[in-house]
This record gives C-alpha cells, sequence and structure tokens, in this order.
C-alpha cells in the first residue's frame, strides 16, 4: 500500500482530464469527484475506474470534454439538460449548481439531465447542496446498460442505479445517504474478483436463487446481483422497485437511454440523471430545520451502543471520519493503482503522483 | 372467509368516519384510502387497523374530524400544511391535490406536512397524481414514535417510514412502490401474531442480531425489525439510511415530530408526510415520457421468466390484478376482522356491510 498526499491526487487528476481536452476548472471539478472516492475510502468508485472507466470513455470518443451543458427546457422550478457527452463526473455537479439556484428562490430545484456519462460517487454531488444548508438528492441510471435481472426474471434489465440523499447538520459531518439499488455495485464484486476474495453470501445468486461467494462468476454470466433486500421473503421487490424509480425519475423525465427498451441493450452512454435541492429555510423559519436536523442527528449518534466500542454512526460519517484520517496520514492506494497512475501520467508526459509512505 | 362488496366496504366506512364527524367527503376519501388495503391485497393497512388504530385516535381525540388542512407557508413551487390532526387517510390525498396543482404549473410541486395522523397505504395517495399523468411520492415519518433501532443501537429511535412512488403507464396497471424502510411494517409482524404463524428469518432479530421467527416477540421486546437490507454486509445500512432520508424530508421540512429529538420518544402523533408531484409533460414533448415509461413497462413484463409459470412484474401490478378480483368476486375478509366490523356497526347503529359468500 502506497498514500498519496490528497492534494497531489488532485492535481495529478486534474492534469490527466486537462491533458483528455477538458477545461481547467471542469478538471479540476471531475478530479475532486473521483478521488473522493479514495479520499472516503468507497474505493470501488475511486481512481480504480481512471484506467477501467473514465479513460477508455476518451479513446472511444463516448465522452465529449468540450461539451457545454444545454438547457433544453426550462419550467418553473425545472429544467431539462442535455449533457451532450460531457464528463459526468463534473456535469453532475453543475446540474446540481442550477438545481440549488431555483430552490433558492422556489423551495426546491429539478434538473433532470439526458446525454450524461458516468457521474462518480452520486453522494459526492448531493452533497454539495449541503454547501448551501440545503438538502441534495441525486440518481443516476445507466444509460442502455443492463447489469441486474427483475425478481423472476432470466435476463438482465435494469443498472445498478444509484441513489443518493444529502442532508446538512450543524455540529457534525453531513448525512449522505449513496447507494446502488442492488445490494452492492458492480465495482465491489469486481475489486473482490481483482484481489481473489470470496464475497458475502447475499451480495450475488445463481438462476436458481442460490448463493455465490466467487465474485469472478458474475463477469462469466454464472451468478447475478441481488436486489436490496436480498430474496422475495425479505424484500427484494423494494430494491427492484427502487431501481424502477431511478429509471424513472432520471431516464424518462429527461428523455435519456434506459435499460429496459425495445433495443437488446447496450453500454452505459446516454445517461440519465435526477438531481434535486430542496431548500428548508424558504420552508421553514430561518434555523429552525437545522436545529431540528442537528438534534435528530445527535440523538442517533447518543443512541446506546450494543457493543460499546462500536458507536452508532449514520450514512455519511464513516466516510467523512475516513477522509480526515486520509488528509492527514495521505490516501492509502494499493501498489498496482499507484503503479496504474504513474504509468498514465508517463504516457502524457505529466508528473506521477508522488508517494508519501510505502508500508 | 367472508367476502363483501368492495363498493358495501366503502359505504360502511364512510358511514364510520360520518359518525365520527368527518364531513361526508372527506370521510369517503377515507375509507376509500382504508378499503384499499383489503381491495389490493395489502391486508397489513387495511380496515383490520379501523378498530386497532383509527377508531381509537377518535376515541383519545388524537385526530380532529373537524380540522381543515391549513397552508401556513407558500413559496414558489412548495407548501407547508399544517394538517391540525385532520385524519390522515384523508389528508394525505388533499396534500397530493396540492402538490399536483403545483406540479401543473412549475412542473415539481412540493407540500410538506405536519401535524398529520397515519395516512395508511402511501401508494393509495402517490397514485392521484397517476390520474394526471404525473409521477407521485408519498413518504411519511411515524411522528414522535420510535419503532426500528439503529444499526449497532440498543434503543429503538425511527419509525418503519413508508415511502411510495407511483408512475402512470398506459397500456398496464400503474407502477407503485409502496414500501417500509424496514423489512416489513409492523402491521405485518402483528397479523402473523395474532395468526399464530411464523414470520421467515430476516424479518426480526434479537438484540445479538440473531434470527427471531416468533413474531410476539415483537411486541415482547424481545425482538427488533430488520431494516430493508437484513444484516450490515447486506446492506441494512441503506434500509436505515432510507428511514432516515424520510424522517427529514417528512418531518423536518415541515416541522413535525420525528422519533431522534430529546425527548424520550412517544406515539405516532404530529407525523410529518412529504407529498411530491412531477408533471412529465412539463420537461418533455407531449407523450413522449408515457411512450417512454409505456415501452420500460412492458419491456419489464416481457423480461422471459426463470420459470415460466410466475412471469416477471413490477411493484403495482399484482395489487391491482388482486384488486380487479375482490372487484369481481367480492373482498376476503377473516371472520373476525367481518365480526368486528359488524360490531362498530351495531355500537354507531349503523348498517353491518353484507356478507357476499362464506368460505
Amino acid at each position: 500500500m502506497i498514500r498519496v498526499a490528497h492534494r497531489d491526487l488532485l492535481t495529478f487528476t486534474t492534469a490527466v482530464f486537462t491533458h483528455r481536452g477538458l477545461p481547467p476548472a471542469r478538471a479540476a471539478a471531475a478530479a475532486e469527484a473521483l478521488c473522493h472516492g479514495d479520499l472516503t475510502g468507497t474505493t470501488s468508485h475511486g481512481l480504480v475506474n481512471l484506467t477501467r472507466l473514465y479513460l477508455p470513455l476518451f479513446a472511444e470518443s463516448r465522452v465529449d470534454p468540450a461539451a457545454d451543458l444545454e438547457v433544453v427546457r426550462e419550467v418553473g422550478a425545472c429544467a431539462v439538460v442535455d449533457a451532450h457527452r460531457a464528463l459526468g463526473l463534473w456535469a453532475a455537479g453543475a446540474a446540481m449548481d442550477l438545481a440549488v439556484d431555483r430552490a433558492a428562490d422556489l423551495g426546491v430545484g429539478l434538473v433532470s439531465v439526458r446525454g450524461a456519462t458516468h457521474i462518480g460517487c452520486a453522494g459526492h454531488h448531493a452533497a454539495r447542496a449541503v454547501r448551501h444548508g440545503m438538502v441534495g438528492v441525486v440518481m443516476s441510471n445507466c444509460g442502455h446498460q443492463r447489469i441486474a435481472r427483475p425478481p423472476g426474471g432470466a435476463r438482465p434489465m435494469l443498472g445498478t442505479n444509484p441513489l443518493s440523499v444529502a442532508v446538512p447538520v450543524a455540529s457534525a459531518p453531513p448525512f449522505v445517504l449513496d447507494m446502488s439499488t442492488t445490494v452492492v455495485p458492480t465495482g465491489r464484486v469486481r475489486a473482490a474478483a481483482r484481489a481473489g476474495t470470496r464475497v458475502p453470501e447475499g451480495w450475488l445468486a445463481d438462476d436458481h436463487g442460490a448463493p455465490v461467494t466467487d465474485p469472478a462468476a458474475f463477469d462469466r454470466g454464472a451468478a447475478h446481483l441481488r436486489w436490496l433486500g436480498g430474496t422475495p421473503e425479505t424484500g427484494a421487490h423494494k430494491g427492484f422497485g427502487l431501481a424502477i424509480v431511478v429509471e424513472v425519475l432520471s431516464a424518462l423525465l429527461s428523455g435519456a437511454g434506459f435499460g429496459p427498451s425495445a433495443g437488446a441493450g447496450g453500454r452505459d452512454d446516454d445517461i440519465g440523471v435526477f438531481v434535486m435541492a430542496v431548500a428548508p429555510d424558504l420552508l421553514r423559519p430561518a434555523g429552525t430545520f437545522a436545529a431540528d436536523a442537528d438534534e435528530l442527528f445527535t440523538t442517533l449518534l447518543g443512541c446506546p451502543p450494543l457493543d460499546p466500542a462500536r458507536p452508532v454512526r449514520y450514512p455519511g460519517l464513516p466516510e467523512a471520519e475516513t477522509a480526515r484520517e486520509h488528509l492527514r496520514a495521505g490516501v492509502p492506494l494499493p501498489d498496482e493503482l499507484f503503479a496504474e497512475l504513474c504509468a498514465v501520467a508517463a504516457a502524457a508526459d505529466l508528473p506521477a503522483p508522488a508517494a508519501l509512505v510505502t508500508a
């Protein structure tokens, strides 16, 4: 494991995206979104995806580094945006800024994006609303890509369809729920396959619903991601239903590609993104929402734990604690990933990120 | 099992609520919401709750049958409503109508309700938006009531916090996801306890996380509802996180009561309800959303099934099929429930519902 200063990772990643043609401010925003994964320990959505997901998008012209967001329709509190294949890592945050602007006037702002590319951690973009004292919501489908099967179905139809909600908390890190609607996203299965480890029972099932713990079976088509909820008896229809909600809100409101379309499925191009901001201080007397949110989250943190060594936490808090530690001690990267990044730098004649410590 | 015509159940329930002081049109709307449970097979939220939940609210003056909804704040696409203890079975639908009105002008309408009482099936109210070609969203917390424990926590803090999303589908019944954020709502555990049956592993856990299958252990405090997702390895933090989202959007935007408050918890008074409508035809050229929705849902229905006898379905479809069958053959009620309803009628000197068939 190599540790690299977060600032160095940002500089490196910004340089890579700038080299691929993004304007510098957009490259920096995209770098922040991508490095957020490693910073917070959400490594399935971090720099591991640079060579596996994002650079191939550039190489295959599936992303347009020069594309601007085009507002194709505006009505009331809503806007529909065509991202024209702009890099989703930047575009999702820009869409949230548009939603925040609307919410500041109208209490709620809804921005519906089509023609997007992969946005990285949805929670990073949802949390942009928190800086404005607002609640942020971000959902994304996977374009035409089909990954998971409907309960009882023999063919994949939907993506892993992440949804995220962020809430400001005055005296503690923000609440950030950032979840795939399957038990885990594909990145966690593939990370286990690369590492040669088994995955827990409950992540994958074979055609007959029996548990599969070999993560390599997933990309062989011999195992399928389960929906959040697990089995029919324990609520698989809820995870499936949430995935449909994400598909409808992100792709059907905007006119993006969607998995269960008449065509035979395809790649994660023409992704749809649903972005919403809600401004509590327009709905309630100033400060009362913040006071209630603080009471809610500190009460949760004060819940007596079953194990005194493991205090109760809420989504977003462990990630914030990890980020604080990584800002202090450097962001840990597996040796192979660090070598990958150095190779990317060398190929583009850019400075490689500097290792802080080898452990 | 006794079968009763749905229309007779509506007439009976309307009469009961009118007798308790509701204006007739509101009583009819509340009756429709309550009978929706039995009509669709969602019996945990049907007439079984009349004597267990709603009539006690009247008896204890926890509901005000004469209360009007007061719009206490209006801004842009949003309204904050104080329900002043109006019957939630009616009030949630009335709030959706306000949201639909706003969405018709502004693309999205958000109505945030405080001071509410139990709303019944959230999906029934979400589906009101579907008649207008809109997407409906309804979430509700459980007021001050604490039912489920945070992962790793030794004390209940949050409600079962339902969330619902409804989407119009042209050539098939609407999509209606209506889910508690726990594996199941309390009603299903208590129904099993009354029936003397075991519940599946995965619904309840003891203090150490071990499965409990005796539903009576729940009200003894010896078993706790699991969050959607089940265990920490399979995503319990997601169900917990969704419950927090519901708590924040329904109670903190409106200023309602909430479970993780400084007080020691309490009853499900001062419930908060989040109601949103989105008007796709204001965002996209008329008819394109409807065409895409039809394609999405018919493609899902056309997914080859693993078992040819069990075609793929989506949330809302089984309930619609059950409703169609119950409209034809009568709504089945357990003998004890039918007797309960007859006793309610006799006590109020109202006509009892008429049995169609005894099986």
